[in-house]
């Protein structure tokens, strides 16, 4: 039997490549002031269907539970975040700064970069209007990538306007009600045939080629750009208009991370979206908003592709694999003295490991390397003495019990 | 909208006390030399049929996914561990030490201690038959506990052996297809009455009665015992036969975890499965095994209850919610240095935040206090100086932006 399609086992070098991921988001998110929280993996499905449209229950693990209610798997964040923020906004300062790390879900056809559980980092800013709080979250997703090892020549922030695209359709008496299919033509333009959009375009389909073409001018856009460049971020973004994001509720910057060599999808994208959380409130609760996500997927394609991050990932994991102690028992007499001192070494948080049954002496130092032990502590003839020895340079003296912890103090910390 | 009957949602608060639980559960299991893996939130319904038969999908979150595969949200993780461990344990040296930390979900009547998703530690050494295994795995529990801030007065661990059981029922020449059935009716006899009791057991009643009442004497128990007791740890245990547990795969030793108050349900359970891996493998890979689990919820009731443990946590959490620097823009036009500062404070892994928009100075300085800030830094009038306030004693030093990292680190590490 093997895990359901598009499901992963997470043997143990898997699991501390993960956990070497969800730490990096972690430290990044804290240190811009983010707090973590996190909602159920299980969700009214009507809460997908009132910000997606019903359509999106085909890409949903959705189903009836034995109550009878209409669930779904989450397979975004943003919901359960408009559910939670307004039901209890009042109780935080504004903006709220909150990130997340969890698992989500979608039912679609496997490919690339995409399976159907995957992990993602969510950092949102809620209450706040200001371009000051775009800035701030378009450079905590740099800095996200650039903890693992990337710089301005791996990875490309292209960062729109939507706002640039609404005011041209106003310009051009589109009708209101037509904005979100036209957006959508354009988002689609860069992977359909030049022909296609323009047919589906009709009369705006000059206008709007000479801006895909020449790209176009945003005040907004220009902040932005100028605002990363005193954090000298500049260099890892493009003003890119051609980028609107299908999503039809966001309402100003948008944003989508690609590497430089585009082979890779989207590493991670988001944006402000101020209309949001007051039409999943059913209006109970309006507030200005914006946040982005990042996918464990594509990312950890992208660094097992780069050496520099590649490195760095499978050092955290080589280090992570590594216990401080082994015990060798080469006389088994001294079993329960040598199960004392392992509970005291625990207590202090050492991580140690020792022979649960009588071995040889030789293969139990064996053991102590392939487990990466820095230190092998000996239980034999020399009681209440112990022989202390250094794994990586063989130096060995022999220790009293009673100074024991005071020595390996001095020699690990 | 509310989160579904069963549900959490983790504001900030919430999920720091989570994530202090979850980083001492993963503390404990490192120091035993426990590596972290993990499995699918989604299995195929098989998996635990197979393990628990068929009525178990009366408690799952089941369904059929949309390319028609029966599909179950785990409500355990054993039977994730056997299929995991049957495909891959060749490349794994024996005994596998391995945990997991994660989300559990049972389709069940609410009740105190009970919710349909929850989050369990599982601990399980897989491929080593000898009693030393069990040892360490009742050794591990109860560490789990006392990192927690519980002692000897507060939790006790009732051990049982099935074995006591199964050789009791041989002496009886009960046969082998009824052991089940009469475990499970000793197994519940301290819920029910004794006359219901006494009526299914039959002939057996006396025999069962005695054990019951007066205790049984099991070798094994008595060496696991012994063996805990030169950890230090023997005043946490009780040999207790009456501990049977319900599933019928148990194969030795047995325990559960409680509060000695008896309040709260069994805080974790565990004990020896030798012949699972084998029976959900279909034979394929047949391996001695053992392990426990513990929940987040009753675990998270008992540390509410006891003032010490409740401190520990809660300290964690006031610790985890602060940041470490709080910058104040005194001038505008020092906004723009301020940033670079920031991004450089940031990249050194500081906690730092500052306000987003124009703010009056007072005000500036209320937030950093409610956020926690150990220092201030003040951008104002003395550009290239900035102030460096420490909110703890009120000492304010103007500093050359230049010497700002290393006044920091002096002044923090």
């Amino acid at each position: 039997m093997q895990a359901l399609p598009g499901f992963r086992d997470f043997l143990p070098g898997d699991c501390a490549g993960r956990n070497y991921i969800f730490s990096r988001w972690r430290d990044v998110a804290l240190r811009y002031g983010f707090v973590e929280w996190d909602g159920p993996i299980l969700e009214p499905t009507e809460l997908y269907k009132k910000k997606s449209g019903p359509e999106i229950v085909t890409q949903l693990f959705s189903f009836a539970d034995k109550g009878e209610r209409e669930v779904a798997m989450r397979p975004e964040l943003t919901p359960t975040l408009a559910r939670v923020v307004a039901a209890h906004e009042r109780e935080f300062k504004k903006p709220l700064k909150w990130f997340s790390i969890g698992r989500f879900f979608r039912y679609e056809k496997q490919q690339r970069g995409r399976l159907r559980e995957h992990f993602q980092l969510n950092c949102d800013i809620v209450g706040e209007a200001e371009m000051a709080a775009d800035v701030e979250l378009v450079a905590l997703a740099i800095d996200v990538l650039r903890v693992f090892g990337f710089n301005e020549h791996d990875v490309i922030v292209r960062i729109s306007d939507r706002q640039f695209w609404t005011d041209f359709l106003q310009e051009h008496d589109v009708p209101v009600e037509r904005w979100d299919e036209l957006m959508q033509i354009i988002d689609k333009s860069e992977r359909e045939s030049p022909d296609k959009t323009a047919e589906k375009l009709g009369k705006l389909a000059d206008p709007v080629q000479t801006i895909l073409s020449r790209g176009g001018k945003s005040e907004k856009l220009d902040r932005v750009v100028n605002d990363l460049r005193a954090r000298g971020l500049a260099n890892f973004v493009e003003a890119d208009v051609r980028i609107v994001r299908g999503l039809a509720y966001y309402t100003g910057i948008v944003f989508e991370v690609f590497d430089r060599t585009g082979k890779l999808r989207a590493i991670a994208g988001g944006g402000r979206y101020d209309n949001l959380i007051g039409q999943l409130s059913d209006g109970a609760v309006s507030m200005p908003a914006l946040g982005f996500a990042m996918g464990d997927v594509v990312l950890g394609e992208m660094i097992r592709e780069h050496p520099a991050a590649r490195e760095k990932l499978e050092a955290a994991v080589r280090a992570g694999k590594k216990i401080d102690l082994y015990i060798v028992i080469a006389k088994e007499e001294r079993r329960g003295d040598a199960m004392a001192q392992i509970q005291a070494l625990r207590e202090r948080n050492y991580k140690v490991d020792y022979p649960l049954l009588p071995t040889k002496v030789p293969k139990q130092f064996q053991t102590a390397e392939q487990l990466g032990a820095r230190v092998a502590i000996l239980f034999g003839d020399e009681w209440p003495g112990v022989g202390v020895k250094d794994l990586a340079t063989g130096d060995q003296q022999l220790v009293s019990k009673d100074d024991l912890l005071t020595h390996l103090e001095r020699m690990l910390r």
